[in-house]
């Protein structure tokens, strides 16, 4: 698998990230074109994601449930803008069990209507709200040019749909859950993201406002990487979703959505990734911790291996996933390639000299060469893997960040703006009209990526119309 | 919710889980016919169940993965028996994007076919061997007459999928998975099974051989609650599964599959549940204790609530699932009703007298009325309401054992076996032959359910045709 080099990361850095899904053995096509699998090692990062998303949607009194993949086709047209932004999307289900259905169902593109419809049911008075769910499913839309993780016909993520009794409470809960996704991708991910609020053309398709965290691709480009909606009453109308108030008083709810993807395992590759393959996130990685025994004499391998097993042992037991590499047959060189590809953030090597010194070599992953390398004794080796971990993630954190800055311009005119784009963001001052976001669009293919929520004091020039503007907004090409 | 009783258990089985199933707010009908959500209470026993088995799978080496939910239309042909088990059931997707496609596209009714396809790919070696994947997912089955958990349009399980060298290791597998089956049945759902082999008319389509574990419900008909099958080379031929051996010869794989779906919930219901509602095996239940404070007065109020919190925190630090009922409005005897029928194992009564005499009620859900009440000191309540667990735990096990040998005949001639069916299992000797079998099914509508492994010494007649029999069958009318 990985005896041959990838392509070059600032040569061509699409191919690179193609060739390295394929050959960490992330995902792979599947027969029907736009389609993926996720294989063993990428979805164990899903997993871990998981169990950390998962975590603080319960801390917060969220809870999972499952709704049916299989949606009448007529609940989507309820709601005008959702219709119009799903309708060309839709795969659709016109045979079961041997006949032609009367009404032909979609697969869910996404769940708002579905779990509309339920909530309407559930949902009586001012003591079932709010109602807070999540789930964690896959969804199909029919995308014409798909890439690994980025854009493919059928995603995983997670979509969590929540209704209330007021609009505040409802905004509240849409950026409460933003708190959550930049949190995790900060902390967990290692992936420096701006949290702020879509322009009007970047809204969910029935969205009253949609909030999003965004991130820099280490090409450059813009990756929305979580969304959270707030749905007004759209959906309470479209689908009765009505609650008795205190007084007695019929009202409609407030309703929020908001998701994350696998696409983010797509940030995180682009993020940290670099010409030797991918390089993980510690919090997040399947293997923390690689030990690659070296020897080469049978006896040598007794005393190597058994010194191996008991570091593995006692790095396990302090609560660090590791893996021993004990193929035969392959060298210690091919093995070190091998997880490098994969991004395990720590190599342990350890030969015989290793065992007489009771040291072991230390390799981290985001250091390349002899500077990551250090001689660590073997005697509280827990503590030095776990620093390590630490140094590595904070490493990644600052790293990427640093990237982000360094490509981040506050363009003086459009002829830098043009240029910025080309590199990076452009944080710039804007009108708010559509129609020079529409043609910013057209002349650079850079979109509006979000507003922050920490916006400029004081006021400028549009970047575009050179008309007084008050807020600015991040401008990228993005994926 | 619970306000109203549920139709009587003994007097109509059918639709005193129907109600239950609704009351508990353990699912609800989808608007698509047959579709099924699965609400948060429901959702979180079966999240209770994923992560019981996951850990068993991980724990013998498999790894889990996504692969796509839709499957080109022809790779279900590619396996003669699967062609045949599974057209009748497919949902076909003829439109994406707006436009007919040229393939039609299945939902996945189960994944041997997309899987063995990745399998071509992925096996090249020996050493690609063995490949031990399993997924979550949920698939579709167009079925016709359909019941919350037992037989939906749509269902959630774990379908785990493996390649081998050699027959006997393919065998070794099928075997090993059916044990975590039926230890899991056993230790965490309180639920007696008997595994066995499964006759050919009642095989999985394309299994070689099919193994299950076979529960009895309480009206006494029997839920094939997981199955685990020896695929043979039938899906390595169909998709070219094969792999260089250590002698260079090209050979083909020898695969299995093996699952256990939502069903498993409804077995869960059927087998613990009473005229109150449902009985939760405490290992699965998501709330293992329900506390309930009984008070009058505010002063009442602010005693018994500050106690009631105390025990639950020390209850939560020794790591049980708890829930306070602090709601307001509602009597003790509603929460009393609410929580049996959501079928919490241990419930925990603390009024202000208790509070005076440092103890608490307990009330066991497995015993109703005052045999099933004691008084417990605060001091040690951990302990006391550990072991109060394990004794439900125990119990429910031991109660179900008994109604399945109660229920269980060995009967003498075929008008004795007809008997037996109307209220149970028949364990009786079978000659193996089909034409038997299905008469046997034609005249009374019991079927095979398995030939277990543990079968009789030396031999006997046929129940049906008294030629010389070998084998014993589980007979029973099933769900």
């Amino acid at each position: 698998m990985s005896e041959l080099k990838l392509p070059s990361r600032s040569a061509d850095f699409s191919e690179w990230y193609n060739e390295l899904v394929i050959r960490a053995e992330l995902a792979d096509y599947a027969p029907v074109r736009g389609c993926m699998i996720v294989r063993p090692y990428g979805w164990a990062i899903w997993e871990n994601i998981q169990q950390s998303l998962d975590r603080s949607f319960k801390a917060t009194g969220h809870v999972n449930a499952a709704f049916p993949m299989l949606i009448p086709r007529s609940f989507i047209d309820r709601e005008k803008s959702h219709v119009e932004g799903f309708s060309p999307e839709l795969a659709v289900v016109t045979h079961g069990g041997g006949e032609e259905l009367e009404e032909p169902l979609v697969v869910r593109p996404t769940s708002e209507t579905i779990i509309g419809h339920a909530y309407s049911k559930w949902i009586q008075s001012y003591r079932d709200l709010p109602l807070l769910i999540n789930q964690w499913n896959s969804v199909v839309r029919w995308e014409l040019r798909t890439k690994l993780f980025l854009r493919t016909l059928e995603f995983f993520w997670q979509e969590g749909h929540t209704a209330h009794a007021t609009l505040e409470e409802a905004e509240t809960e849409t950026r409460q859950m933003l708190d959550i996704y930049r949190d995790f991708a900060v902390n967990e991910a290692a992936i420096p993201v701006i949290p702020g609020r879509k322009t009007a053309s970047e809204r969910f398709a029935g969205a009253d406002q949609t909030y999003s965290i965004e991130a820099m691709m280490g090409d450059g480009k813009a990756l929305q990487s979580a969304t959270s909606h707030n749905l007004g009453q759209n959906f309470a109308k479209a689908f009765e979703i009505r609650f008795l108030d205190q007084n007695g008083v019929l009202q409609y709810c407030w309703t929020t959505s908001w998701g994350l993807s696998t696409r983010f395992i797509g940030a995180i590759i682009m993020v940290h990734g670099d010409d030797q393959g991918l390089i993980l996130p510690p919090r997040l990685a399947p293997h923390q911790v690689v030990i690659v025994p070296i020897y080469k004499s049978d006896e040598e391998r007794i005393k190597v291996l058994e010194a191996a097993r008991r570091i593995r042992s006692e790095l396990v037991a302090s609560g660090l996933r590791v893996v021993l590499d004990e193929r035969e047959g392959t060298s210690p060189g091919f093995k070190f390639n091998d997880w490098e590809m994969r991004g395990v953030p720590l190599r342990i090597e350890i030969g015989p000299k290793d065992v007489a010194k009771e040291n072991v070599v230390l390799a981290r992953r985001d250091t390349p060469g002899k500077g990551g390398k250090s001689f660590v004794p073997q005697a509280g080796i827990s503590e030095a893997v776990s620093g390590a971990l630490e140094a590595v993630q904070k490493a990644l954190y600052d790293r990427a960040l640093n990237f982000r800055n360094a490509n981040t311009a506050d363009p003086k005119d459009f002829e830098d703006f043009r240029a910025a784009v080309e590199k990076g963001f452009a944080y710039s001052f804007w009108c708010g009209s559509p129609e020079c976001e529409r043609r910013i669009k057209e002349e650079t293919k850079a979109t509006t990526r979000c507003i922050p929520f920490d916006g400029p004091d004081g006021v400028g020039e549009c970047i575009y119309c050179r008309k007084p503007a008050s807020e600015k907004a991040y401008f990228a090409k993005a994926y």
